[in-house]
């Protein structure tokens, strides 16, 4: 994830902290009280664009992207091997047509089938193929192995961050915070 | 950011932690070893979906999505107020054809225009617009009154978590952490 060199244009080659030059910044121009919260939700933005990067890197051998590899992974850990797209879409949390994407990805890889439901026919379920059990389980290792992309972060520091992520998403999804 | 209630399909309309669920799957499955960086991960994906959300809808009536405000405030707090294209991609630390459709859409609203740099006529700057400061300038006081969008979380949790993602930041960016 090096940044491009373009050193005509920046003066020098080295890399600085952008997000901590815009804190400083902000604090010039507006004062200091969203600097903590300016800088904390574009180091967000910035360390999920880093994680999903070095994660699609190591899923590519398996013909899988982060967000499909969420969705297999539904699918593998769900006691029939099978869900209702509409099921998907709320665990996930993203629209109709995300799923649609993603199950057709996971499609194309043969990872999943569609199959109209039993009782309901026109209900749609995604149903978790050999293969795609087989590559979920080896994904799922090599993640592990790589504490999904996490470097060089310690557990201790993946535990204060989850705890102060789950603030967030108990207040935005609504359910009880622990 | 509410979930569509599926009672049907789920069993219970009540909101849960999805994430520590699939934290007790992991360990039940593959041991506690990755359990706090599936976990962190995940969240961290989480987090970006529900800011980005919130950011977009305190932006929409400024016609501004938070990648475009993002490269709005770079001309805006430039010393000239124009920046090249590439320039622009390298600080955001995007695509070249991200930007390209960042900057799109601000000179649809009239924010930004596009002029070929003086001293070499192929490089094209992206140059804002008094409409466009005048934007910039109203759309910050918002996001800085909304705390960008980060509520429930204290000043105390935002700088907890800006230090722990400075330390993944660094490694991947390739910069001295602090």
């Amino acid at each position: 994830m090096a940044r491009k060199a373009d050193g005509a244009a920046s003066g020098s080659a080295a890399p600085i902290d952008l997000i901590g030059e815009a804190g400083r910044q902000w604090d010039k121009h507006w004062g200091h009280d969203a600097v903590p919260s300016m800088v904390a939700t574009t180091s967000i933005m910035r360390a999920q664009q880093i994680l999903m990067a070095r994660l699609n890197e190591i899923l590519d051998r398996f013909d899988l992207t982060f967000p499909r590899y969420e969705a297999l992974m539904l699918l593998y850990l769900s006691s029939r091997g099978s869900l209702p797209l509409g099921k998907i879409g709320e665990r996930l949390q993203v629209h109709r047509t995300s799923v649609t994407n993603l199950v057709d990805g996971l499609e194309r890889s043969a990872y999943v089938e569609r199959v109209p439901h039993d009782s309901d026919r026109r209900m749609m379920l995604a149903v978790i193929t050999p293969a795609g059990r087989s590559a979920a389980g080896e994904a799922t290792r090599e993640l592990n192995a790589a504490q999904f992309a996490t470097a060089p972060l310690t557990n201790a520091d993946l535990e204060t961050m989850t705890a102060v992520l789950l603030k967030l998403r108990a207040d935005a999804d609504g359910f009880p915070p622990g």
